[in-house]
């Protein structure tokens, strides 16, 4: 039925064109995370390219919600494109808030595992793009769920190993108050690639 | 309205028995968290046993989703079914969360009143299953309510007490960043009960 | 449409009434935290204050969504009224709360720059009133939304140079626990402040 709207309502059809770039952004700001992780060098311009990606899912989420208010017609219930589209600035924002976080508390080195969790991040990210990327044709979009699903699973275990060695490692309270921040603030961002998954698995299994 | 559509529809009356499968897992997992305070031995097997009862709960409620998206007559709108059923797991997933804890935080003792918290919660657990059991033939389901907002209540003055305690008398600050995040988490579950407590009432008064 | 309601069935006019009366509500409350923090004075008697206001925003708030629940034709759709009361009701309850912190963390001086903050907050409580009072008339509402989400940025801005210096000046791990999170708390009140906005701005924009 969404092609078919497609092609007769071109304005709506592109619902799905603002969730690709939604997606697209996302990843984009995971991307430039790890890269910042990885190079840990010019800190507070890779800090503020992130807070660019965060800029530019806020603007395209508000004309999206925009366009919902103006459009009788859409593609998808419309409770369902304000979900999709709030889960997935979601985690752009919070992929900001865990950048923003080590200029915010003069982080001098990554700790060890750090790294690992992001790139998990950067994976669950891909997923997100390629099951938007589907969800017009609904086709192959519930696999890119379970792999969304099954990658949360990994950061989660990977979340708990690091604030396990936090607290048998750091001993000064100060660093535990930051990194524990830190990596709950990537751990939460996985959780929203995670109810990014749920709102397509409702789409997809709404219109089967 | 609802008894008679399960006499019609057993299909979609089983919408009740599962809220209530869901209610008696919930009350189920703050019984072996109570245990498991009480006891504070076998502690990795006993947070293991939580986690199964957080993952039946994740099951049953993915069922009763599937079943929802599935269904066209519903015993109760679509929206307050999805909301019951988040909230009631919601409270299953926060217990697991604070009995994780105590493994990840590698407790060796439990502080003195966390034990009288637990128990709290599980009499507002108790509600929950007590409440969510009358919701079919809606009898009685607004005094159950009202207990366990009373409860809810009980629950935040200990909580507030306990954390005033902690700073007052742990000199610790990782002991402190530690059990504030328990009790919290376990303050976060009793506040899932009363939404539970919310939903049920908007649908009962909604019906009456 | 709105005034038209108003005029012919009193009885759902009056949500305008009981929205306009929460705001109030809420910016009562941040008056009086922002005397709180400058006076620092009879500070547990000063924090019942506010405790009351959030009661009694409870209890609007109760009324409104009972009403709600007994009320066939409404002003504004359904959803947006149960969105737009509870994001008013969380302002007053996160300014409750962190007020309440000062007391339950027996604070004895405040840090510098939190009066500015919470005076930032007023202000944006401020528009919250000015917004939602010509909410039935929607003139101007937009402009007031405008306003509020600058004022959010501000206070967001503020936020980041408390928390950068408290990290860097304060080096006991128990105060940087305590005013993280009463810096943090009165931080979301304002986030808050901006969820009552992107509701309103989706009214407007929908009925316009």
């Amino acid at each position: 039925m969404a092609s078919l709207l497609n092609r007769i309502l071109p304005r709506e059809a592109s619902f799905f064109d603002i969730f690709g770039a939604l997606a697209e952004n996302v990843h984009a700001s995971a991307k430039a995370f790890i890269e910042l992780l990885e190079e840990f060098n010019d800190v507070p311009a890779r800090v503020g390219l992130i807070k660019e990606y965060e800029h530019k899912g806020d603007d395209m989420t508000h004309t999206l919600m925009t366009r919902l208010n103006q459009t009788f017609i859409t593609p998808m219930d419309r409770e369902d494109i304000h979900a999709l589209a709030s889960a997935i600035d979601d985690v752009v924002d919070l992929i900001d808030a865990s950048a923003s976080r080590l200029v915010l508390y003069r982080v001098d080195t990554v700790r060890p595992g750090v790294v690992e969790l992001a790139r998990k991040l950067g994976e669950a990210t891909a997923e997100v793009v390629a099951a938007v990327g589907m969800l017009e044709k609904q086709d192959q979009v519930l696999q890119h769920c379970i792999e969304i699903n099954r990658l949360e699973n990994e950061c989660d275990r990977i979340c708990r190993t690091l604030i396990a060695q936090l607290f048998e490692e750091e001993k000064d309270p100060v660093q535990i108050i930051k990194w524990k921040e830190i990596i709950e603030t990537m751990e939460t961002a996985t959780d929203k690639c995670e109810d990014v998954a749920n709102v397509l698995e409702s789409v997809v299994l709404k219109s089967g």
